[in-house]
């Protein structure tokens, strides 16, 4: 029996935080739309107090999607929630989303504050957010760093007090991946009243550890992912929604399944690094230029026998259109040959042998071959053949 | 006791093979010698016999760098072993790379053999290389999706024959860390000659594990990281040497230790992007451009309060001068204060109240407001405090 993963995605809202993001409402709508068809179930589209122009893109965001739920954020204060629930008044399916810091050095350092006070703060909130008759989902801020003991019993109190989602950020992106999973394994097992709400995992990849902190959550219990497209996000970003839902698509012994429609997967991330102008580098897991490149000999040669030896994913799978291969002085005769009889000429033995030496020539000075060089190279070897 | 993982760096071969990274010789130097300085324990220079600039560069890198160990890629072939040995004739310490598929996709697609056929020959070829008297580094291609049983025997065999390191490579990135790091606690328990060699990681981020497998490898045993610096490498690329250095440099209680000298590290990165023209996403770990800038209301203020808030490496660490506060319509009264106390204009009270309104239209409109928006902004309220 496989179990659902729900996909929270905070593109609009972690993400749209980052220097040189942010997006006007008209596009964010947009952007919210395009999740929708993606499949996600959540989509935090902003912290309405923040600013007009966020509150005003919870709103339209609320208007435009048609049954995915829209999630605002807010800190544990009364003007913020009152503000979220005034801006999901539109929504189909609206959440709150409220927290506090849960770690000793967001307590002391940034509340100037003790665990009982904040652990009060939390419950108030969550049951002043349940008044408003949305969802709630609770986040205890910095939890990746946070005393376990006090943890479970903030995650317990505020359960108690009505939060149907409770979400574990490693906030500062610090912990590793067994280290995480164990956390969430400790709150299933000392938390009394765990199974009254969904555990959530929002992970940061400051260590890069963002995907792999994410799903050891989502191994040791969690049932909903927090990520970004592209993973983008303050800092080194989010957790990456496309590495998730493909993780657990090509890891179907995992048990657990998202509704995330892969093949739309591509288009998305073009159009979020185009709008956003975060540019994806090439060699970004999935989504990056080079993710199904292949470059060198030996991985030509193997994947043109047969694709499997060196690629886990179907490109097509991601919306990818083929996989694609260049040319370099790294390629082989394999390579080579596949590419000439793409274009028409036939080359082997000898022939091949002579070709192949010229080319290795070329590649070094000219570093990537395309077809129009290997034109010119067979047509300076007088071998066109029909 | 803290342990020591070598760096094993194939920037220049892993990386380099990728389409449109390809370096000219001279280039190859410059890097070689910088990965020197930043302190790895292995350069793997190229794969001598895929090329003629290929070889010159393994002989150029050899006669460049002073005392690390200099690495050549071979197949499990004789002609690739002379031609890398030759190569490697002018290394302080050399080291031939060699080795062959080992999961039955591989063998069955690839190599058109059976499981004995390519044992004996990697066998052979470790045979064979040890007679150069070089160290020799054997790799089981796709080790990540073999059987364990047949890569236990295979990694017993060829460390009987003399290899010196064993590399257990993730060739697809389909392992999850979990499952990666059972297999190399498998190898340690079930081959019996296993303490004679060095266990060697080297993962693939096709699902975005990279980092998360190669850490899970040297927690269960592993004491050499195969990593590029930015993460570069074939499709989705190969384990950041940055994000490993910084992960066991943050996680001490690990008890293992890299010589990365951590503050070349932002140099070094940007050097490698530059000259392969290989931009770095802004949401890189550890040397993205975003990498240490806080942008929300709620991080900005939790970061002036003290920095340890939001931020697990000190940027001085790995050479980035200074976390940086960029204002955006996120950004909360804190950070708005203290960036015009900087600017020379104290505001409080009513006063930043009114300029923190005025801020927010300005913001929402031009998504990043820097120093000279918010002169204008202080101007036009005519609040300029002396």
């Amino acid at each position: 029996m496989s179990q659902k993963v729900q996909i929270f995605d905070t593109t609009l809202r972690d993400g749209e935080q980052v220097p040189g993001c942010q997006l006007k409402t008209e596009e964010k709508v947009v952007i919210a739309k395009e999740l929708e068809a993606l499949g996600v179930d959540v989509i935090e589209a902003g912290f309405p107090i923040s600013s007009p122009g966020d509150f005003l893109s919870v709103v339209e965001i609320s208007k435009a999607v048609k049954h995915t739920t829209v999630c605002g954020l807010t800190r544990a204060k009364k003007d913020d929630i009152d503000v979220a629930a005034e801006a999901l008044l539109h929504a189909k399916h609206g959440r709150i989303h409220t927290g506090i810091g849960s770690s000793d050095v967001h307590i002391k350092h940034k509340f100037k504050s003790t665990r009982e006070q904040v652990l009060e703060q939390g419950v108030w909130a969550v049951t002043y957010a349940k008044q408003k008759n949305y969802e709630v989902e609770f986040y205890a801020e910095d939890a990746g760093r946070a005393d376990l003991e006090f943890l479970a019993r903030m995650i317990e109190a505020v359960i108690a007090a009505g939060a149907d989602v409770v979400n574990i950020p490693d906030t500062t992106g610090y912990c590793l991946p067994h280290l995480y999973g164990k956390r969430i394994q400790y709150l299933f097992e000392h938390v009394s009243n765990i199974h009254k709400a969904v555990v959530s995992v929002h992970c940061h990849n400051d260590l890069g550890m963002a995907t792999a902190n994410t799903i050891s959550g989502l191994i040791n219990g969690a049932r909903q992912a927090e990520v970004t497209v592209n993973g983008i996000g303050e800092r080194a970003g989010n957790t990456s929604l496309e590495e998730v839902a493909m993780t657990l698509q090509t890891h179907k012994d995992l048990g657990l399944y998202t509704d995330i429609k892969s093949e739309r997967i591509y288009d998305i991330s073009q159009m979020v690094s185009e709008m956003m102008r975060m540019p994806v580098q090439p060699n970004k897991a999935i989504v990056g230029r080079n993710a199904f490149a292949h470059s060198s000999g030996i991985h030509q040669d193997g994947f043109l026998k047969h694709a499997e030896n060196y690629e886990i994913i179907n490109p097509a799978d991601v919306g990818v259109p083929s996989s694609s291969i260049v040319l370099t002085a790294r390629s082989g005769r394999a390579a080579l040959k596949h590419r000439l009889e793409l274009l028409g000429h036939k080359a082997e033995g000898q022939e091949l042998n002579n070709l192949y030496e010229h080319f290795l020539l070329v590649a070094d000075e000219k570093k990537m071959v395309d077809d129009n060089d290997l034109q010119a190279l067979v047509a300076s070897h007088l071998v066109l053949v029909k």
